[in-house]
């Protein structure tokens, strides 16, 4: 028979405060990978666990640990976390629910006197928008599993040009250990890893249900460099029969694309397809038929053999255009991450506290990706649980209801308790 | 019975490469409206008009005229021009070919000591591409025409941020003339005006002939501002059925106004519809649906019903993808010209000298617009003729072979000296 445990939604709550004022740009919040705003983050969540008595330490990389020492201390840890990091003028709550949710997790044990089994840890970890800094995925998670391949650490900032060694270093981490493969987890010290995140899509928010439990995270194939190169022709003295239009060709290809996914959609798969962007060449211009055209592609689901009937698609028509309007597609470099399922445990566990709790609730996949996946891949036994959000994500109108942010607390604290208790 | 009159292209040789060489910006040739490259180009021509005894003139808007005087000085003239700027990092022949044409004619004329009945006058117009440094449309030639409305000599130029009027000053010309109406050419004091251009388009070329007779100068409907507004979401985590895609939307309307296009192309419609510029907006990037995209679409023919035909299409194509895709077409601002059809008798006339020279030749509506629609929107008799050229125009590749411009001089000559015989 566990306590009743209550986890400290007001800390939580002067904690988003504090985390908008003081990393606020003016439109949003910004808090760089390995950079002032991320630096403020950090600052803040450390000093208050260590108000409230967790033990506090940092790794190689710069991720931080609070962590409630459990009466076995050599018993592998449960791991709450999320990152702290923000893309430039986001929102408040993409990532630091997950550590808020953390704190008041611990502080609500704190409170009732409970001890836990084993280590109960709260994560902030660096870097998870990495892909807005850095053009890799969670180095943060992973330099912490052990599982940074060495030249990650050269791959330079888009703004700065400096490398993500170089930004370390700046920030007082060791990048060196990174590069030589040290690991702070993995699954001889982590007994479980669990992520509060914000949905960061419209599911649960237009079906009017506050808390999601996470079944995986999609894997993906991408095209960021795919482009289209036909031939500059003058727009009006170039008849049909003539061209060579690469921005037609591109929309004939993005629109046909958009009906095989549609196909699929219908057949009740659960995949996603995105031009993110598509863009006529800077030469372009009024009266000039376009000669060339960019976009960027990513298609993502749980399942990846969905990914790859579509993938085919890619390639069809891709063949087939070129052929019909004498153009040529570039694909470019492909890029994607494998899918990774959470631990079907824990997944049983969160619908167990959130039936017990009450708290209305819905299964469901993952759209974007989390740290939970490096989690995952490293063979940890790994769960996500969402929180409905408004207005998107990566956006300074990001929103979530702190009633919701409660629900969805109580239903990690609940899981924590029993998994710790 | 006319003198064997041979136009000097010798002359018009050596100053194409004269205008190369000093125009050339390291990649194509710059000479920019009411700018140094075309000031360059005038100082050239008019050089070398005097040179060979034209008299020289230059009028409120800075066209400059070359005539060889007529018997009767006070006969409507028979004007030869063309254009002496161009786009950025253009070619050489778009323009200059018939300013040089009209030279190399009244050279031949004045070597065998022709005296045209009526003044003979090759002309410079100013700023025919306007279009690429002045959002208008044949300043110069309807600055002569007394044809410029007032507000349009306060068009800014898209670099410099200054007006029309202001370049036009600085250069030593009357903005202030022109906004008053003053007209240096109208139906009373020009016969006929001629232009020889290049083609522009691959017609010519494909079809192994040097010349083309213009039937006409297409009409258009433009928009160049258009846009489709949805709204920025997460590529990851938003379902198909939540999305407002602007990128996709985009898509789905180019190819869709593509494959109308098509069907009315398979019917023999002489028309054209480019969409020359289509992008996602600056905000758009990995891992987000495109909340907005843009595009400008240009739509030609000679007969306007056939524009009228795809531009109902354009908007029913916009209603029906909105209400689908739940997005916002929002067309932006349309501009358009009336077709110019060139006077039959000139056409007649160009043929016959063509077919007594033993010049291949066909006959074809025009693909671009020239200052050739200004003259014919005056009232005044036009016509127009095409040389073949290779590898399109406005790009420095564009080129043009100077045994067909020879061809197309000696049409050109041997019309003017029967018009003026």
């Amino acid at each position: 028979m566990l306590p009743n445990l209550t986890p400290d939604v007001h800390l939580a709550a002067r904690l988003f405060d504090e985390l908008r004022a003081r990393t606020h740009d003016g439109v949003g919040v910004t808090r760089e990978a390995f950079g002032p705003g991320e630096r403020i983050a950090h600052e803040i969540v450390r000093r208050e666990g260590e108000a409230i008595g967790l033990e506090a330490r940092t790794d190689h990389i710069g991720n931080l640990y609070l962590t409630l020492p459990g009466s076995d201390r050599s018993a592998p840890a449960i791991i709450i976390g999320s990152h702290l990091d923000s893309v430039p003028r986001g929102g408040n709550y993409d990532g630091a629910a997950g550590v808020l949710a953390g704190l008041a997790a611990a502080a609500g044990m704190r409170r009732a006197g409970f001890t836990p089994s084993r280590d109960v840890t709260v994560m902030a970890i660096r870097a998870e928008e990495a892909g807005a800094w850095f053009p890799t995925s969670y180095p943060g998670s992973r330099g912490a599993l052990g599982r940074l391949r060495p030249e990650e650490l050269d791959i330079r900032r888009q703004d700065s040009g400096l490398s993500l060694a170089h930004h370390m270093a700046e920030e007082g981490f060791d990048p060196e250990a990174a590069r030589a493969g040290k690991a702070a987890l993995g699954p001889r010290n982590v007994a479980a890893f669990l992520e509060l995140h914000i949905e960061q899509g419209p599911v649960l928010d237009g079906e009017g249900i506050p808390v999601g439990i996470v079944t995986g995270i999609p894997g993906s194939r991408r095209l960021r460099q795919g482009r289209v190169l036909g031939r500059y022709d003058h727009s009006g003295g170039t008849p049909r029969r003539h061209r060579h239009d690469a921005a037609i060709a591109l929309a004939e290809f993005a629109h046909r694309l958009d009906e095989a996914w549609a196909r699929l959609d219908a057949m009740g798969r659960e995949m996603v397809a995105t031009f993110c962007v598509m863009a006529t060449a800077k030469e372009a211009g009024f009266t000039k038929i376009a000669g060339e055209a960019g976009f960027q592609l990513d298609v993502r689901s749980v399942d990846l053999r969905d990914v790859d009937l579509l993938f085919a698609e890619v390639h069809r028509l891709a063949g087939e255009i070129s052929a019909r309007r004498g153009v040529t597609f570039d694909l470019g470099p492909e890029s994607g991450s494998a899918p990774a399922p959470m631990d079907a445990a824990i997944q049983a566990g969160l619908r167990r506290a959130a039936e017990a709790l009450g708290i209305a609730h819905r299964v469901m996949p993952s759209g974007g990706g989390h740290d939970a996946a490096a989690f995952a891949a490293a063979g940890i036994p790994t769960g996500m649980i969402f929180v409905r959000n408004q207005n998107g994500s990566h956006n300074p109108d990001e929103d979530m209801r702190m009633e919701d942010f409660e629900k969805a607390c109580a239903v990690v604290t609940a899981w924590a308790a029993g998994a710790a208790g």
